[in-house]
């Protein structure tokens, strides 16, 4: 916080500006400055840096800065802080982010590059996703009464192996802060929504030969040269894609890793091609894999890590709300998401959810990570529109 | 030496027994017992273990031997030892030996298991090349007055990089210690002659692409897939079988290590692969390597290491004499030898040279790594004779 600039620019327009919270009794860390300006809020996010395992000091002063507000309940869990209305509203809806990023690349603190529509913030976690986070931390706050009940969800460890993800750990031991009828993540889309996700596998492809010396080939059975048929296949492959729900998902297969051999003198008797399949959520994982399987019919197949997609829902009534209201914003329409995201963790306990957020993702773990001012102000309009409606 | 048996078995026949060496002066080493048989030598030898670097103890040992002896004249470079005749023969033969091994495997001290025409001795050195040694060390001992003059050397750091070869090194720094007009090396062929040998080289195909994630497959290109064609043209290729001075080289050109990708969510860039490719002697590198380049043309290729091969030399007329002499005893016929050994350094300095010495080649590095006894005893008898003739 200590980076962050101590100006107090404008609150968006027209909401009650909250008083600035004192710290709760028996927190240490001080709060953030809600009164500021997003782009300040974010480059105040992004200015505690917050790399997987160490989100302490953020959720710390989420917590801090939450707690201080009447309207929510505030919860936490390791890192994973929980703020939540308790309206009895007719309808729940949950607003969630990770908190965490990918590790620093020498681009912090984060800077304000250009003026009006074309400034950026640029800096680690500006899209992925502290801009999403500064968005849902000031609508939190200045959403005393929204229309719907909303829990704020913000959680740490979603950028390294799925095991220690927050959001799981949750949904494990806490499953009752997560029960919704819809969810929106906001992960970057570039201000646009996109619905569910593709699926992800990844499959071992092991070849294998007899070892022999090179300088008698003839005595051994090259394992690398096996591999030239299954890379032939999966160059040859053409992916699919698939509409499902109205949103048509593109599907890729491809070896990401390959290696083989033990020494330049020595036949080969090991190769392994490691296959990436990213697959439309129609398809489930089961059929996924026997998908990569037929195409690859002949060879040792292993799968060694899966994660469904998720539909992207658009058609439950809610989803269904939330898509005109924001749309109603921001224009455009809905848009299929190819990366996996955590919007399949809400799919899978049968709660729709969409990605909604500031910053494109194709820059997001990119040294030049970076995020138009626009798509803050944008996702935080479209979002208070919904929920004040 | 202290793990050597003390018995005193008999030398060849016909032999005078040699005085047994006291240590000449200055040199601390223990003599080797040169009134051994020759399976006790072999053995004692591989209980000195010399795995390449560590050859000092066993280099002593051989120079203290040799040093007791008045018809050698005997010369030292690091850990290689050289020791000559000087008689003023019409001719001059080198008969040469490394003197370390591969690490050690849990395979020492050195054990006879058999008996008879049966009998092997198993252990680390026993085929590559202490066996070998054994009959080199009995020989310079024995023959007082070979019929040509001979060079014995023994040298250091042949299994490991080529720029170490403690015979490499002697042709840069003593190269009139060579001087020869037929040289012999003593690496295992299972007791036959095997003329010159094969060369070898390895060049890297590097294939390029553009790196993506995977959940956007088509944003990149993928540099493993383009491999499939690199490896289908290899596992394709036909190699060669070449009638070389009457011998015929086997060839192979082979895949050997393939790497490729940096992480399973990333449409690879780079991937690689290395190629081995053994050519007859009567190819030089820049025809080999022009080989290699036309059956991947269109790919990047690197050469990265290439040894030249030595053709068999058999038609030199001293070449010849050993051929008759040799196979008088041992029977069969000349082979062509497959691996890259120290026969193309003579090669490279005009000396014609082969390859002859007990023990089966594809044992060589192996855990049960192993010699038959009746092998040491034919290579002794057959250069014996060719030397006293």
């Amino acid at each position: 916080m200590t980076d962050a600039p101590q100006t107090v620019p404008d609150l968006p327009a027209g909401e009650p500006v909250p008083a600035v919270p004192a710290p709760a009794s028996g927190v240490a860390a001080a709060p953030l400055d809600l009164r500021a300006d997003l782009t300040t809020l974010t480059r105040a996010l992004c200015d505690i840096p917050s790399v997987s395992g160490d989100e302490t000091p953020l959720a710390d002063a989420i917590e801090a800065t939450l707690g201080a507000f009447e309207h929510l309940e505030v919860l936490r869990d390791g890192d994973a802080v929980v703020a939540r209305t308790r309206l009895g509203r007719a309808s729940r809806v949950v607003v969630a982010g990770h908190i965490d990023t990918v590790p620093v690349a020498d681009n912090l603190p984060a800077r304000l590059v250009g003026e009006g529509a074309h400034a950026e913030l640029w800096g680690r976690g500006t899209v992925d996703m502290k801009g999403g986070v500064a968005v849902q931390l000031a609508l939190a706050a200045a959403l005393t009464e929204p229309t719907r009940d909303v829990t704020w969800v913000f959680y740490d460890h979603e950028e390294v192996e799925a095991s220690l993800n927050g959001l799981g750990r949750i949904a494990r031991e806490h499953p009752e802060w997560l029960e919704a009828d819809f969810a929106v993540l906001c992960e970057p889309t570039a201000g646009g929504l996109e619905g569910g996700c593709n699926g992800t596998m990844r499959a071992e492809v092991t070849l294998t030969g007899v070892a022999a010396h090179s300088a008698r080939a003839w005595a051994g059975v090259n394992a690398i040269h096996a591999a030239a048929e299954v890379l032939r296949r999966l160059a040859a492959y053409e992916p699919r894609s698939v509409d499902v729900d109205g949103l048509v998902y593109r599907e890729s297969l491809n070896a990401v890793l390959v290696g083989g051999g033990t020494a330049a003198n020595v036949i080969p008797d090991r190769c392994v091609v490691t296959v990436n399949y990213r697959f439309a959520p129609s398809r489930s994982v089961d059929e996924a894999f026997a998908h990569v399987r037929e195409l690859l019919d002949g060879y040792e197949v292993v799968l060694t890590d899966a994660a469904a997609g998720a539909r992207p829902g658009l058609d439950d009534p809610t989803a269904a709300a939330f898509a005109d209201a924001v749309l109603a914003v921001t224009g455009g329409a809905p848009a299929p998401k190819y990366g996996w995201t955590d919007v399949a963790r809400f799919s899978s306990l049968g709660i729709p959810a969409v990605n909604f957020g500031p910053g494109d993702p194709m820059l997001a773990h990119k040294d030049d990570e970076r995020c138009p001012v626009w798509q803050l102000q944008s996702c935080y309009d479209a979002l208070r529109s919904w929920l004040t409606a």
